[in-house]
């Protein structure tokens, strides 16, 4: 992962544009992604695709024709879908078009303007602290025009048409926590369900922010009735604690599983409730769409001194820390799989397990064995209400051990699946 | 409030009577009351109007001529509703109808006999102590005869029916906090809400303590239904901690209001579940009756040691806390006002609030400013279920801000009114 | 208590035969006691009735002809359900049909194997150890034949046929915590009823673990809905804390009855939320059987060291313990007696007690005696939803205190029974 960060960090994203669709170019080398095109002017639901931006360069020369910022260096130094522009300007005109990040004074912060055209340049407080007053060329080769916004979509279908739905933004140009190493784990996940035999079918969305969201939502109205419940993730490869924003309801299976898994698997995990700011969850999580969709990171959104600069780099995120991501997401998965309700054929007492060969003969002593222990759980809360999933976290049971005595329950006949 | 309460400090009032009248007259010359006459004999519920007591003087005097204790000095002295009487007895049987508080020697008690009919007095246990054994003239010149029982209302019209009841009792005599504090905030707070344009309608009681709000509830039963909630208040002189005792229910609108509030606003203030005693929520939350009231005062009932007492008189309490506990009461019905609905018409995912010039156009800094986070809280709450005081609530965002953010986004017309 | 146990401790009892009968017929000298035979091959849902076990002797003699363990000294030294044997065995063979408790090397441990045919013997772990290489001959002189398994109840009739279910096994041989001071608590708390005027009916099961419960069940399923909840109890002779397992689903009457009363007359209670393993607890809470059924112990579930040993014998357990538990369960059953609804017939503000007598006449004084609050309580809460009960358990008043409050209320002409 830590590898295919360090060949999509050098790459220019934007909302549109040709850097995010060498993104998913470079993600088809993991996982087959249906790629679609979205027009310049469709609407989608309140808003309209936008022109399609792209950069070849940018630059501010000084007299002495000295390139004292350069897009080519790090593209943070343009502003984020900036118009084009080719001009001599002087210092005072030039600071009303720079952006810069006075706490962290040596860090060139990340900015747009989507849906205002201006031109714009990002630097160090420094550097800008430091301008001679003088006359400066400013370059934005930047192109503003119809096309289209590219998004990317895995589709794994499972035994069951009702989907998981994982979405992850992929907007930002040069940043690592925030978005590389979401896109980093979310391909790698998509590539290991490709692998296993799923009941569930799984859906991934690699989308640029908010507009991406949107589009696919409005695209896809029809077919949201298949999600059961999903997660939105992002900022995985810090060694800080996993956060989990809640769904909108707040008390989902999904946020039941999460929750569970976090608080079992890591360490000081934080837990908060849904608010209406961060990511893509704004729009899956929206009134009238109303998905049951979590928000999955290993920092609160925003909150890191590097989030959004050019300190948001290749040393600030670690392999292990991406590792980590992924094991528990694919623990989620384990129980998201183990969401399924089976009926115990033998309700009334306990069935006799000891004549099935799923009982230890010797009585009397204490017999609490995990996987026996297991077997009760299941036959108990096997009545129509309970999932498998729900019984492990009720139980504490872990959810291998807990599959393999579903199956050996319904291998001998005590259960029915639902 | 110190000062109208140190005009209502001397008045003899009792749960009938010339100075229940007298307090509602002083209190016209705030805010316009509705003045109610309910006449003795009259079966409220399971209550009978009692007789109405008035009382010219009271005293006993020793057989030096000298007036030992006096009804003129304080009318404490007397026992509340007390037959009149005129005679001479001896120290023996005169001690059959003195009442004293032992605990605290030096306080004469304030004791009552609305429905039996006795003389009595009451004293300090220490004068009582020292009363030689000799014959003492007991004079109480007082009437119990056919007449009324007082109370009185204010009625603030809305632009809706709905009501918010707001009531306090009226009924003890020389008592400052209990009872002057609670009248004289609740009278303050209905000239507060006369100068502003109210969404709901408010209704003050101000009602003798038991029957006087049996009385009403009786004479206004088929009002009932018109209010949605409301608070028994009293108790407010102190600068004490805040103390919500929640309705019957315990958790409908009004106490999470007041819970909220009291949290963000105050220190350490006490919340305490319903207990079917205390002041006249007794009898808005019985059964019957069933009103969600809660009880908002600066000290639980009664857990003073000046209750009750000579010593809860004018040096107790605080124009400070007065004006403190004017101002949560103000707070609170900030958050009634804005206990309304309203509807997101653009609910698929968030509606482009730049194009409505409601967004910041320059994105990727931490733009969490509170009135644009106020903008998509309600923008996604608005959902038919949520109140703009719930997502204040919620959110912890100031209620003002809310009100300003949700008439920006009636405005921008993406919100209805429910 | 204590004498019944040491009486019924030697007697070798297991899920069959006469050990069971001779238990039975102890208790019956305590309460009238109605015995079930169910005969051997009878199906009672999945489970099929044994074979009937009877022994006479066992033990193993050396070459000395000395016996090392003798069952006439303690009925644990067999296999519980050994099969007859008769035989000279080496050591290597011998050891293949020992049971020992390594961590208690001087505990013989109690074992069981009713399912499948072994012959069998326990002894110390030390005992083991020092067994020369030698020949024994190991004889069990037991039969597995025909025969029936019995059980016991007690069954006393109220008021209404709403039934409380008690169940405790009785199928151990000599342990005396687990199982001989559920015995004798229940038979004790049966005695007790058969005293006492009671609302409800109560009905006492002794059966064998397991098999035993799920017998009654099979063959009383069309009663089993006159059960409004119940309790599975043992473990009752340790001066330990009481620990409660609750119900399958956890929130019930019964389950808010024992929570309060060991939180209120107890140190330190121990609380769990039901699991699918321990007592009976397992077979009535069966998904398809799925009673209220709680379980109350004095310790949790096979926690303690001498759990199925030697060591759990006279010594271990305590008169003062088992009074204390016998008390605690009298408690439980005033608050259960109290599960009933009463109608507040004047529910329109406080029905003015005053007038009957129920109410003090001299007013301002903090009037909160105990019993004029409970009249308070059940007035506000006799609203066809609470009992008298969750009244008690909400104001956290004595719950005699509530019951005589009831009745003056209800003599009073106050209260309606519902």
């Amino acid at each position: 992962m830590f590898k295919l960060i360090s060949e999509l960090y050098p790459i220019c994203r934007s909302i549109t544009g040709e850097g995010v669709r060498e993104t998913l170019r470079i993600l088809e080398g993991i996982v087959p992604i249906e790629i679609t095109e979205v027009p310049t002017g469709k609407k989608v639901f309140d808003w309209v695709i936008p022109k399609e931006w792209n950069i070849k360069d940018a630059y501010i020369q000084n007299m002495e024709g000295e390139k004292i910022i350069d897009f080519q260096t790090l593209n943070l130094h343009v502003l984020n879908y900036s118009s084009p522009v080719n001009e001599t300007v002087n210092l005072e005109d030039l600071k009303k078009h720079l952006y810069t990040v006075q706490e962290w004074p040596e860090w060139v912060p990340y900015r747009t303007s989507y849906y205002a055209e201006k031109w714009g340049f990002c630097m160090s407080h420094n550097q800008m602290e430091s301008l001679k007053d003088e006359k400066y060329q400013v370059v934005v080769d930047s192109t503003l025009s119809q096309g289209h916004l590219t998004y990317g979509e895995v589709y794994i279908k499972g035994k069951v048409p009702d989907e998981i739905l994982i979405s992850t933004h992929i907007c930002h140009p040069s940043l690592c926590n925030d978005n590389l190493t979401g896109i980093a784990v979310c391909a790698n996940l998509a590539r290991h369900l490709l692998k296993t035999d799923n009941y569930y079918s799984y859906r991934f969305l690699f989308v640029p922010g908010t507009i991406g969201a949107i589009a696919w939502l409005a695209l896809n109205e029809k077919k949201l009735k298949l999600i059961k419940y999903g997660l939105v993730t992002s900022l995985l490869g810090l060694d800080n604690v996993f956060t989990y924003k809640r769904t909108r309801s707040g008390n989902t299976t999904i946020d039941k599983i999460v929750e569970h898994v976090i608080k079992k698997e890591t360490t000081n995990p934080e837990i908060i409730d849904f608010i209406p700011y961060g990511y893509d969850e704004r729009q899956y999580c929206s009134p009238g769409i109303n998905l049951n969709m979590g928000n999955l990171t290993r920092v609160p959104y925003a909150q890191y001194p590097e989030y959004h600069t050019s300190a948001d780099n290749m040393d600030l995120i670690s392999q292990i820390a991406l590792e980590d991501s992924l094991s528990i997401f694919i623990k989620i998965l384990r129980f998201i799989e183990q969401d399924r309700k089976y009926l115990n054929l033998f309700p009334k007492g306990e069935p006799q397990l000891g004549k099935r060969g799923l009982y230890d003969h010797i009585g009397g002593h204490n017999d609490s064995k995990t996987l026996q222990m297991a077997l009760l759980w299941i036959l108990n809360f096997s009545d129509g209400i309970h999932t498998i999933s729900d019984v492990a976290i009720r139980s504490g049971i872990d959810i291998d051990i807990m599959a393999e005595a579903t199956e050996m329950l319904f291998k001998a006949g005590l259960l029915k699946k639902l």
